[in-house]
């Protein structure tokens, strides 16, 4: 068989076998290879920041990396900003970028770069495979390196004639490293300070953010008189009725200190410690407050609910200590249609097992509250800020969880970035229903304008942070690229098509008309 | 005033006074510093690689750098492919690239990454200013070196309390570098070789596509029976009736095997040496012949149009021997509508003085025949292969050139990169006309995939080079960004929508519906 041939039999063998894709000239022979190894799924994504992001919220549910193809040095580009957000949300992912043929990138042709170069930022593993002897046990490789823990990004560069070769044999997969061990004096010492009488926080993050653990977390909070707060923006976060919930930091600095104000333990389960989204003149980038003692129980080599359960143990937590969110749905919203109407109507009928990717942004902040009590769902963030992110993440879920829907909280300024993930929700007939928050600005720049202390902004300032002129009509978009779309202004209206687009397998649109909240 | 008021003012004093920006948090004060700049527009793009495509686009037709504005990391990575085209075609670009504020980013918060190693792949030239009185200085230096000769990018970036801190001035403007001087014994050899009996041809590119220094080729030519050819994909070439025409070196190796066949001498100017695209098995990658000797009269440091009228004086060309170009339309399109027929359409009926941003791929190969004897134009090319590249550029062009009509040849497959390009055709009100090919397939890559001897595609293999399932209709498409589009089915249908089309001023969309070539 050829390099690529053994390339994906090898991916497959190692449990991946969904490759998100934007291919090109120099990755023909991976494309030719689908057809040869019938177990790798195909998906076609028009844009890679599409792939790249489907690759993230594919493996934040399938709990196993998918991989993404990608076309030389450009086409990685076009992928970095979600590659970004999965590095800092430690979902694994294998990147294969095709390059030119190795005997031919001395002559710099148009599309030569040094793709090494442009993976560096976001990937913790980088390797160009030589040979073709040696690409299966290369991709081997980068799977388990992936895989983690800690869960990272590998890319795997791919040259033309390495990928074309005959004379490859498929690898064995590598078996993923083991966490690190509960660290058995960390816990007891951890135990000894919530169990003291100085204030404390449990600080979760990352997989302790799953049920299980939160449930523990709970138990061991309630046990000490602690406080349970959960990371900013988790990777995916398991909650609602039955489950034990857990307040989110805010992400306006001025809400989180209040949340962490007078705290002296802060004990984190893999999580970092809470920073500033961004630096505000003359205000603190570091929010831990003063004085307080930051504890690490699992870091993101460990095993965050080993851990956890460890530490329960060593409180002496009850079995049934944990709070258990009981399942509570707001009233349908009516009349003119608000943000914080879309967010009741989500609340109200949102089904069990519901998978939300949650890019709502400003118009977004009402959903957790209106959701608090749906049916146990998951809720997946955007981890590294760089929006464009929420669209091609629900994508990936969808393919990961064909039997569970899938809901995209969606705003206009974020899913411009990516809009091209809509196609690919249609080619696959993807359950995912896209709820459009349409306030015709980046309301959370003209927010970030004031805070940053540049205020008054100016007649041209406040332009490049309006988007009318002209208006962007969302259902065109999503007709065009092959999604059934409808508009709501009405609380009535936007339940009507709610209800009509979770009844309806195959991806749905609205677009909800909404005042923008700042 | 603080750094961004200084860095504006220090821009357009130095002649970049046009900002193609996609902001974001860390960018607010120099959004804010916009009003206090007025001489400085800022043009608000939805996604990043809209904004430095239109970079590119700009400088192609104004001759200078125009500014971006990126957010971090991830706004810069969405931002590299077109920046990489821009690299490939030597046109300058002027990167301003928000970060952090310096004592945030020991914080790794979410938004943190290398913002330096993102840039270098594309940026001869980068710096992060480090101080609110040199932020000035740095960005006079990033245009000096961004204008060349050599043409490049330069990427300044940019930290928050660099821009926010008061205490900045103005930096004066640095004079560009001087180009090389011409060598006058590389002209006297190269005419010697001209005007011997041994084949040779000049090869133009870059700055030597400009109209003079085209019919100073000419000239050469004609007198020393010499050939005429230019690179494959020049980022500006200037054409049509009046002007010296010249065949562009053809993508396809094969043909350009041909074209360069029996070459004993090769002069490069403001070119490199003809290459593959790709690499195919079994077939040459360096595409001069064997035992052809490569000359070089002018490279990008240099000065080419001087450099080709000393060689005119040299080899005694006399000043009408240039070809000149007849004005020839072809007729109307009739029937049903076929990639051919669009472009016979365009070489009717385009306008004097059109700008023609070419993507339109396999669709737009007969574009370059029909215009050929169209009223004299600029041909803008694909410079480094990285699709995605004709929608920004032709914003770009249309910003820099308000009087004159552009048209946006576009395929299917590449326009969907950076669709977003339309809607701020829609803001700006730019005379553009955008002409889709919807042939429903990346059509380049079926070619593709038989070319590099990976036929016959299995199912799974085509099914990744199809864009149907479901159809694109592009007329949603444009219509939801704001720009008014029809779809045209036949000749008759098409030639009455670009008539109307280039009657009217502003955006406008033709979805032209024709059969894949391939």
């Amino acid at each position: 068989m050829n390099g690529a041939q053994a390339l994906i039999r090898t991916l497959v063998d190692a449990g991946v076998d969904v490759c998100f894709m934007n291919p090109g000239t120099s990755e023909m022979h991976f494309v030719a290879a689908l057809d040869d190894v019938p177990e790798m799924r195909g998906v076609l994504a028009l844009f890679e920041g599409v792939a790249t992001g489907a690759a993230d919220g594919y493996a934040r549910m399938a709990d196993r990396p998918a991989a993404t193809l990608l076309h030389l040095g450009p086409g990685l580009g076009n992928g970095l900003a979600n590659l970004h957000n999965a590095r800092k949300g430690h979902t694994p992912v294998v990147n294969i970028v095709g390059d030119h043929a190795t005997y031919h990138k001395q002559y710099d042709a148009q599309l030569e770069s040094d793709i090494e170069t442009v993976a560096r930022n976001v990937s913790s593993w980088i390797r160009t495979s030589g040979a073709t002897d040696k690409v299966a046990a290369d991709a081997a490789e980068a799977v388990a390196v992936a895989s983690g823990p800690p869960a990272q990004i590998a890319t795997l560069i791919l040259p033309a004639d390495v990928s074309w070769t005959e004379g490859a044999e498929p690898s064995p997969p590598i078996a993923a490293a083991e966490p690190t061990a509960v660290d058995a004096d960390a816990v007891a010492a951890i135990a000894a300070v919530l169990q003291g009488d100085e204030p404390a926080a449990l600080f979760v993050g990352g997989r302790a953010c799953r049920a299980d653990a939160l449930a523990d977390a709970s138990r061991i909070a309630n046990a000490t008189g602690s406080k349970l707060l959960a990371e900013t923006f988790p990777a995916r976060l398991e909650r609602g009725a039955g489950r034990a919930p857990v307040d989110r930091l805010a992400y306006l600095a001025e809400f989180a200190a209040m949340q962490l104000d007078g705290l002296q333990h802060l004990v984190l389960v893999d999580s970092k410690a809470p920073v500033s989204f961004f630096a505000y003149p003359g205000k603190a980038s570091d929010l831990v407050p003063e004085g307080c003692t930051v504890h690490v129980l699992a870091a993101a080599d460990g095993d965050p609910a080993a851990a956890l359960a460890a530490l329960a143990i060593a409180v002496d937590a009850p079995a049934d200590a944990a709070t258990i969110q009981a399942e509570a749905r707001p009233a349908l919203p009516t009349g003119p249609l608000t943000a914080d109407g879309v967010c009741q109507a989500l609340g109200a009928l949102m089904p069990e097992g519901a998978i939300v990717s949650d890019e709502g942004n400003t118009s977004g902040l009402f959903a957790t509250g209106h959701t608090a009590g749906a049916p146990a769902h998951d809720w997946l963030c955007l981890t590294g800020g760089a929006i464009g992110q929420g669209l091609p993440v629900a994508v990936g879920a969808a393919v990961a969880c064909p039997d569970r829907q899938v809901i995209a909280l969606e705003s206009d300024g974020s899913a411009l970035y990516t809009i091209q993930s809509l196609w690919t929700m249609a080619r696959e007939g993807l359950d995912v229903v896209t709820i459009l928050f349409n306030n015709s600005s980046y309301a959370v720049l003209n927010m970030e304008l004031s805070r940053v202390g540049a205020t008054p902004g100016g007649p041209k300032a406040k332009e490049m942070l309006d988007l009318t002129r002209p208006d962007m009509d969302f259902v065109s978009l999503a007709t065009g690229l092959g999604v059934p779309a409808t508009r709501a202004t009405t609380g009535e209206e936007f339940v009507a098509q709610l209800q009509a687009a979770l009844a309806t397998s195959g991806p749905s649109f609205i677009e909800a008309i909404v005042p923008s909240i700042i």
